[in-house]
């Protein structure tokens, strides 16, 4: 199981994002390449987000359910766990218990 | 008003702390140097947070109140406002409204 605990030389926003009334809180990071990426949870939930650019969301601590749009069937995903969005998507997510705590690679 | 905006060439954990069933939600960073700070989110709530070393608490957006333990008296804070926490002891925060996202320097 491979698990990104942490991201070195990197920049990061003070300022957070804060979705659905902060059951969703991330801070954005910048690689020392240029690429973009976030660290973030989500509370327990069940919420929907829209993508742009795809994602690689990865998890780093607890789990989900996760439904893609135009699937029927919920997966589940814990830590050390990726699931792919499309660009111009969505997917439902439904966090119970604990936190899931997430990388969100775009593109 | 000084305020920072963003840490450049730091080492952030994936994985948030949170407290207070998600209330205060913060990531950990560590600077080139060593030193360890935290980036964060309050949601509009009252809490009370124990510290051990001494904090300064940097508003980066967002507002809040303050009484630290001993005192009677609120003080507000807003986005470029600090404050200072003495090591082991408490302060109350009062948080309403929006968010109120802060830089938490330690020592």
């Amino acid at each position: 199981m491979s698990l990104t605990d942490k991201f070195d030389g990197v920049t990061v926003a003070t300022k957070a994002s804060v979705y659905f009334d902060g059951k969703c809180v991330s801070h954005g990071i910048v690689l020392a390449d240029g690429t973009k990426k976030s660290v973030g949870v989500i509370l327990p939930a069940t919420l929907t987000f829209n993508t742009g650019a795809p994602e690689i969301m990865e998890g780093v601590a607890g789990s989900c359910r996760v439904r893609l749009k135009g699937e029927s069937e919920w997966k589940g995903y814990g830590a050390g766990e990726s699931f792919k969005v499309p660009a111009n998507s969505s997917f439902d997510i439904e966090v119970a218990g604990e936190p899931y705590h997430y990388v969100c690679h775009f593109g």
